[in-house]
């Protein structure tokens, strides 16, 4: 995924927010999920949404105004209920920025801990 | 309302974000609206919700980093269905920042047009 | 200029946060003016910005989750410190969402009213 | 520190984006800081800046509308060029809702790794 920083994704530091990464994040998990055939909106439809448990970032440079930058999604593991993705942005220049581990599980309305659909976890393999 | 600018207000100009004001304006009112015994939830809860329908917002002076911005609240207009706010904000040193008009109207679930409880335009008076 | 709705950019009340639009309508006007051939990071080099003077937005219809955006940026006016937006916001389905007005002005590093340079004002007409 | 969730913090799960809780860390960490007589303007004026180098949060129950969180912000260490902080966010009603560790690192305007100012790391101490 390809996205460009305006001034809403800086800071007064002159760099991206560190927080910011992790709506860049959500959006890199939903493209890679919409390429393999898979909505999460047809998802939430069926009363199901994917929330995350746990995540961790590791930043090694900054981003800057009008960077393009480009997020490479890779599955790192799907169980019957959990779902783990890592990412990693790089700038146009290709110089690595951070790292980011982002751990899933699937629920229900009532933030139940339920069973990934078996359509979705075949799909995501 | 007294409110803090950290990081995550600002942008690489510097400055707080000409769109982050919009999130002060919403605090703000939901803050007017509180001190009248008003609560958001609880309407949110009858099926109820007020909507932004125009917002107008002029900007004199920005709000850096560590500035403690003052936002003063009042009430413009009152009809069966609508409700109109003037914001204005001041920096700590009591430099008028910027001011703003937001007209809202009150909706139901499916965003059709609502009245005002009575309870609540007569508490906001 | 398209746009995906993401969880990011909606709130609790299942639609786009109406601050939220104030990101989209500066990315809009980037794009334009990148499409024109100039770069605002390029002006920033030179120590140039344009700021938001006043800022209107109408809000007809709402947008959800894992909608397509699709925002019309057109040119209202331009003089020699201040430029003016409109833009036009639709979803996948063609339906109007809102209309802005954005009023802009160059100022310099001291924001300081500045003169918008020519090589701009006459690529923008 | 206390926090009250508005519509900006929420998203159309209903609950507060996952990602919003690194603005309220970032809050949570300056005002400890501000207690201990120590200003981040002021490092900011010297040329100096603490920026995040890793971070890891755990969520165990989402915030709601209306929700006032407590953020309870714990020294976890700190060396010559790094400060670490806990923070463990609960709301309203005593609930546990989530933990994360920032590990953050002084950098010059450079972003070159520079040692904390003694009379910062003694003041934190």
């Amino acid at each position: 995924m390809k996205k460009r920083i305006y001034y809403h994704d800086t800071d007064c530091g002159g760099v991206v927010y560190y927080g910011n990464y992790l709506k860049y994040l959500e959006e890199a998990r939903t493209e890679f999920l919409e390429e393999k055939g898979i909505s999460l909106k047809d998802l939430m439809d069926k009363g199901l949404w994917f929330v995350v448990r746990k995540q961790e970032i590791e930043y090694k440079a900054p981003a800057y105004y009008g960077d393009i930058l480009e997020i490479k999604t890779f599955l790192k593991e799907i169980t019957s209920h959990r779902i783990v993705f890592l990412c990693e942005t790089y700038n146009q220049k290709g110089i690595f920025l951070n790292k980011a581990i982002t751990d899933l599980v699937c629920v229900d309305k009532n933030l139940k801990l339920s069973e990934i659909p078996s359509e979705i976890s075949e799909k995501v393999k």
